[in-house]
């Protein structure tokens, strides 16, 4: 197969390919950047002249609406569209081939974006409590209907925020992507927690909650239904991670109570976060279980917050080992002292 | 056990504490930057005005020096020191504890930095040919001399060029680490190349390379020892592996000749990185075997460079979840094309 072939059959529609040592999966987009200019710079974009397509009134500047809701019954509160520059595409088969030792897949899945708010000036900080735990109503929604397509076997769902972080658009959003595969850190986690379970027939999970919060010196937060911890071996400083108390393994089962509870602690934990950071990027994703599954004794979503600081050496994240130059115990404190 | 019998105990020297579900090990470090303020701007630094103590003449500025090469016989051309604020330390015991669910160790371990050069001035790219050569002679006599130590299980090789990549120092440098735990990157290509042995009693490096070198579209540059591709699942834009043809699991162990086609194909490609994406920061990662294991029919000992370029999600080194936006073909091309 020549170069030229391979190119052309790549540009046509993004393709998922597995690493044949460590079975990890990666998605070969082709919609974004791709040759070398398109790296060497970020363009200075002219802030305050371009129009916000994720703006009130700038609807029709984005691809088609798929959820929204309107909860004072004029003008949207939260919206849900298509990424204009999908990474996956609902349409087609997975068409799963061999190559030799290789193995690939077409870039079969969903790409969509959470519009938080029509307000551009508010960051998820600044939000209403209800707004913010309609964000959390919305990837339930959405994980309801997208896992109907048997396709799907994980959901992942998450926020960029700030361009350290590679969020790239301003207008507070977060994103969704229904994957074909289940990506190798959440599959390390089931696997590590089943090893634990099949062990202690416990949760370990609901261990480690349980010997947390006896210990104290983690604990950034509590409420009835969520706490909100400083992982014991974090990798990064003021790695946050939020959990539900109770063990349920599928974020989409929990109840009214846990999602109104977590919508909190994100905000206040956020809140926090930006009190003593001053205003960082930060990543937050949703670690669930595969959506195809039923539920499972063994894992317990959880939402992890990872503050993009500055410092931190960029092979830590090629090698999977990681300097940590902040105690999560002292994290921990400065967090709980800050005054929001 | 009190927030502060935790934060004392840990203030006192680097801990290495393992994540309980994954197993993943991290250095929980304090000789670096600890409060929230650290993180919150990078210094701006008086370019110029502030002398290197990399730079001749300026010994008397670092830790002892504990190699040297002096090719001309006079000064010194490559010299290997300690790392001033070390992750890790060679003095004491590893102290492994448990407390609960947790296992802790202290931060036994080395951390050097290898001076490739006198002349501030020159990068990577414009050493003389010799010179990439002795860095890597350097990697391997400090090896030898380290793995001595049978607390030592791995030791990393590798160098951060550019603040993009965590490259703090401007003056031309690479970095050892010698740690008492295997880094869980480096433990899943083992675990994955040993499955594929299992099954079929051939490397999959090896088999990689040959389907590789026969399908052509991949390769950036070879030599009779050594072949540069991009991988069939890079992860990122232009990351660039780097293998011996021949089947060698331990880096120390490969002969002078793989050395210096390895030392001429890693400048090459730098070279040839430089040339198309504009002089980019890049991380290098010598993956090699655990110092302590005796030749492996499995796993194969290569370089791996990652260029690190702008609009890369953060959230991708999270979850282990990657979107490259240029397909390995394409990259391929455009590095055979660049004219050096």
């Amino acid at each position: 197969m020549s170069a030229a072939t391979v190119a052309g059959k790549v540009r046509s529609a993004p393709e998922i390919r597995r690493d044949p040592v460590t079975g990890r999966w990666v998605i070969i987009s082709t919609d974004r950047a791709r040759h070398p200019q398109d790296f060497i710079r970020e363009p200075v974009r002219p802030r305050g002249v371009t129009v916000c397509p994720f703006c009130a009134g700038n609807e029709d500047r984005t691809p088609p609406e798929i959820l929204s809701y309107r909860p004072n019954g004029h003008g949207w509160g939260l919206r849900v569209i298509s990424n204009k520059f999908p990474a996956l595409r609902v349409e087609g088969d997975l068409g799963r081939t061999g190559d030799g030792l290789y193995d690939r897949m077409n870039g079969i899945g969903a790409h969509e974006l959470i519009i938080e708010t029509p307000d551009h000036r508010l960051s998820l900080a600044e939000l209403g409590s209800k707004q913010v735990e309609d964000l959390f109503w919305a990837f339930r929604d959405r994980v309801l209907d997208l896992r109907r397509d048997s396709r799907i076997r994980y959901i992942l769902l998450f926020k960029n925020h700030g361009e350290a972080a590679g969020g790239m658009i301003e207008h507070t959003h977060s994103q969704l992507m229904g994957l074909p595969v289940v990506p190798i850190a959440v599959q390390e986690e089931l696997d590590g927690a089943r090893r634990h379970y099949e062990y202690k027939e416990r949760c370990i999970y609901c261990d480690v909650l349980r010997q947390d919060l006896e210990d104290g010196s983690r604990i950034v937060l509590e409420s009835d239904y969520v706490v909100a911890i400083q992982p014991y071996a974090a990798r990064f400083p003021f790695e946050t991670w939020l959990m539900p108390r109770a063990h349920v393994s599928h974020f989409e089962n929990s109840d009214a109570a846990v999602i109104a509870n977590m919508a909190w602690a994100l905000q206040t934990t956020v809140q926090r976060l930006e009190r003593v950071l001053e205003f960082p990027a930060y990543n937050m994703v949703l670690h669930s279980s595969p959506v195809q599954e039923a539920a499972l004794p063994w894992y317990h979503w959880h939402l992890e917050i990872i503050p993009r600081l500055t410092r931190v050496a960029g092979f830590e994240w090629g090698t999977g080992f990681h300097i940590n130059p902040t105690p999560p115990e002292e994290a921990a404190r400065f967090l709980r002292d800050a005054s929001i």
